[in-house]
């Protein structure tokens, strides 16, 4: 039987051998008016140049796009993609992906992966869910059945699947839960992040980031911070924001959260892919960010664009020949009208979810790039002013 | 606002200048021991292989592929797909195509394209049709809003749409129509053949082909083919067969059917798409067959391989980490295994569809490619038996 080559996507990258951790962050600029930065993340799928936006492709594939697609996104490429633990857990199930050889070889991804902890889903998307010290037990979203996710048990799903970067297993709160239950909430998530650190058997090959929670409370941000920096972990995140709250209550954290971190660490703020969600990330000294949107948009016949969302199943684009975006260079771009994408869209046609999933993707990805270059010529405020005046949403 | 490049294609092919007619048939070897035979097919925009497999792109896409990767499948690559007149002309409409330039621009494909009549669609899907002298009344699928195709009106929509082949307006009978039904039937589809040699506007650019009706008696059949070959049309098809009957009725029509023919115009059977109906067609001298089964067998999770078909939902593939088909080297095979796309069928990735699809293409492609070879090398029969004992369906 011949044997399956696991190497189309872009840049086929071979497991670097000269580096002593599997992830290191390297500062390159500071922005001089905000604290933007640029960086570039090591790791040993290769290097990825921060701020970045990662695709997410929860079951094992960025939905409707094929890996060397996604590789191509941008001008620049794209280097690492996101991938969902609670989902590749109960399906196809974490042993069967280690017997693949890791997600990387059963996906055919040969850039970085990041895998989530499966807290956030275990909390939002599991029924009857409940939560112990021990961890969280839920139910399936397939079947019903009962499981428990504890520390441990993320830390050797995450290990099973091999991803380069693993999350610590965390509680996400309600963004509207009280002082007294976010501080229990914080204060387990730190006991957690210790069996996570305890339970890691491939610290050599992967990166386990600590994720800071805390709420809407600065001093409980303050005491998550200090515990969790202590733990001297390769990377953090800055979690329970983006959760609900108004804009200006998840801006507000972030002006204090991010300078709780350390500086020689990359930092990463989970699930946000709106541009202006991004851009005040940034602002506040985030590298690394990740989002379903661009893709679901797509499947709902929604384009992203510098000038705002397009729904392209309204009747007005019929007839428009024009591209979805004129100043995109996107395949999807370059080859077809707003006419034909429309009529895709009308027909459910799979090609128009493929073609608006490429373009979104492009659109992030390139917004990245933009951000970089904005902040290594020290322009970056210039840059998201203009940007938010163009794109007014 | 940037223009939109319509070449990704594999074979961007500038309309020929040096032809007289927009189709001709060249005969480059006949099989010794059956009228299988090998051919080219001259069109405005390239050569066709023949016998040739066209995938079929009814709503203006081949559903869940790259128009770039249908025309790379197989290993000669596929210059010729079909798309469905009364599906575009109810949505988005035939002017909506002409005026984005026509169906080859609007749908970025550079090779080859025929259209059907729409006359199988109006009797078979349309409810409350309604067949007199003038054409069908029927309803529309989509808002059940009434329309009328006669051949006037079919060639009118072929017309706008503008494909390199288009096919006269024609009664598909049911397989059990009676005599007296088909003899009437068979009357009408030769009077509203010259209707539609009258009506077409295009003969330099499009060639009209007709269709041979008759149902299951000789007699019809040979009357059918005299008024018809009197035409003198670039191209015939035989209609009516593989339409519910058993394969002994439709190789029993094949026999004396295709003889009735002129050799020196290519031969069409509608709609088979299945190997062991496509080897009877050639074995009995047709040259270009159609159908939806590979795109639409690989929505429902289902792999054609040369030992048969396999349903990638099925359990026992969910740890067998070899190719769908280990003989194949399409960018399925290469790139990813059974248990990868068994995962995606049983989340209902677009992505498993997708995959899928351009694997059954690349299938019936390549079986046609090898089909050519053994005319080529005069061991058709051989070839055509060692298939089918392989295949075993």
């Amino acid at each position: 039987m011949k044997s399956i080559d696991f190497s189309p996507t872009a840049t086929p990258c071979l497991l670097r051998t000269d580096m002593k951790q599997p992830v290191t962050y390297e500062l390159i600029k500071k922005d001089s008016k905000t604290k933007a930065r640029r960086g570039v993340i090591h790791t040993l799928h290769g290097d990825i140049q921060t701020p970045v936006f990662m695709p997410v492709g929860t079951q094992a594939t960025v939905k409707a796009m094929k890996p060397e697609d996604v590789a191509n996104a941008g001008h620049e490429g794209t280097n690492i993609i996101l991938s969902n633990t609670y989902h590749l857990y109960l399906r196809p199930g974490h042993d069967i992906v280690k017997k693949a050889g890791g997600l990387h070889k059963f996906m055919n991804w040969n850039g970085a992966i990041l895998t989530d902890s499966g807290g956030f889903q275990v909390c939002s998307l599991g029924k009857l869910r409940k939560i112990t010290e021990e961890g969280v037990a839920f139910r399936s979203y397939i079947d019903g059945s009962k499981h428990m996710f504890s520390p441990e048990k993320s830390i050797e799903v995450q290990n099973a699947l091999g991803a380069d970067i693993i999350m610590a297993f965390d509680e996400c709160a309600p963004h509207d839960a009280d002082y007294r239950y976010i501080k229990e909430s914080q204060a387990r998530t730190t006991r957690w992040l210790k069996r996570c650190v305890e339970a890691h058997k491939n610290p050599e090959t992967q990166a386990l980031f600590g994720i800071m929670q805390g709420g809407f409370f600065e001093d409980l941000r303050r005491e998550s911070a200090e515990e969790i920096v202590a733990l001297d972990l390769p990377g953090y995140a800055i979690g329970g924001i983006s959760v609900g709250e108004t804009k200006d209550r998840y801006v507000g954290v972030l002006q204090y959260a991010v300078d709780l971190l350390p500086e020689n660490k990359p930092r990463y703020v989970m699930g946000i892919g709106t541009p202006d969600y991004i851009l005040e990330a940034v602002e506040n000294g985030v590298d690394m960010f990740d989002c379903v949107e661009p893709t679901r948009l797509a499947r709902h016949g929604m384009a992203m664009t510098n000038h705002g969302r397009l729904g392209l199943d309204k009747g007005r684009f019929k007839d428009d020949f024009g591209p979805i975006d004129p100043e995109c260079d996107c395949y999807a771009c370059r080859h077809y009208s707003r006419a034909y994408i429309h009529h895709l869209v009308k027909q459910n046609e799979i090609f128009g979810a493929m073609l608006l999933s490429e373009h979104n993707i492009n659109f992030l990805v390139r917004l990245a790039e933009n951000i970089r270059k904005a902040i290594e010529e020290d322009r970056f405020s210039e840059f998201k002013k203009e940007f938010l005046e163009q794109y007014g949403e």
